[in-house]
């Protein structure tokens, strides 16, 4: 055990959004900041950012602030963007080919190296360098090549299936789109994006504040 | 101010998931079910889940469980999904256009009815039913239709000010698909989807979980 093993996922999960207003931070040619600052980018507070920062070991000087560059840095290291990563993604429809053609996170070093689908229209088409192949083949290919992230946007009735064909073939890190929960050993982590219940969300606050108005007209 | 005004938003984002595991249950012919079966489904605590249910007047009989379909079609009801939803998307991208093709979120009345995008080589393309049109006509468009719910798939260099336009025109909920937050008035609802920061998380994860292993080695 480290002290790492003691950060809670809600810490983690605001790592990535400091490092994305670092990086803005950065482009602006602003070198210097502030938890005052950052809580005014962010909308977290400022004590709750530098509580955050100081489960890493805090990079700020009392009453000097963070240098945003180095911040930034440290930052990537903590979250391992400083390495390469190399993916898959499994079920190359809509979703699936969105996601290998996407260039928003190519700032780290992530790489889709294939993509699998059983739709023979589909298999031999390349989305960049990533070739679509058969999910026959996905046992082979993974016996063969050391993959760090398997991407999921299958259909959701073959989602578990899938899931435990990647882990069965050694895989631990999971990007689910497949809009159902997976039941995977506790070694496995698993991400979702589950596009479904941010929609509903929404249609939720879309109806309340129609409510509200429609009370005050 | 009624009930629902002091509804936290964790409640509403766990209803979506318990509408999803309903939904499941359905399928498998289940008529009834109880706060613990719920529990192992969606790994909400069986308390958790009674709180929840309970903010919207229960549904429950104390003994008897919950009605599955009974349940499914009030909790269906609060989040708005027997209304239809007239949706535009700005940014055709890949994005954008897996978002158009989506069909998993049919199921409730979800129309897209036009994409807009600047790229002349997408104009005039057609996605189901929904055409690209030239961003250039989106106000024009909205001043005639009434639309619901805007997602926004641009870059996220121009998301703040198509957010700041589509609000221009009467838009009040918006689905943010662009990698950067958006500064909006209180009666804009924002739901974001950062993909980005899920994947640095889902990266972090795969890190620890490797150190881990190399350590037991």
């Amino acid at each position: 055990m480290d002290k790492h093993d003691r950060i809670s996922p809600a810490v983690i999960r605001r790592l990535p959004k400091y490092y994305r207003y670092l990086g803005e931070l950065t482009k602006m040619g602003i070198n210097k900041t502030s938890s005052r600052e950052l809580s005014e980018m962010t909308g977290f507070s400022a004590s709750q950012i530098r509580q955050d920062l100081n489960n890493f070991g805090g990079f700020g000087q009392q009453g000097f602030g963070y240098d945003v560059e180095n911040l930034r840095n440290e930052i990537a290291k903590i979250l391992g963007l400083d390495n390469k990563y190399k993916i898959i993604i499994v079920g190359a429809g809509n979703i699936g080919q969105a996601i290998a053609n996407y260039t928003g996170f190519y700032e780290a070093d992530y790489e889709v190296v294939a993509l699998f689908d059983k739709n023979p229209k589909l298999i031999g088409m390349s989305i960049r360098n990533a070739m679509i192949m058969d999910s026959d083949d996905l046992e082979d290919f993974l016996e063969k090549e050391k993959i760090d992230i398997a991407v999921i946007c299958t259909p959701k009735s073959v989602s578990q299936q899938v899931a435990e064909q990647l882990v069965r073939c050694g895989i631990h890190a999971i990007w689910n789109f497949a809009p159902k929960d997976l039941k995977m050993p506790e070694n496995v982590h698993v991400e979702n994006v589950h596009l479904n219940e941010s929609l509903f969300s929404l249609t939720y606050y879309y109806n309340r504040m129609n409510k509200e108005k429609s009370k005050n007209e």
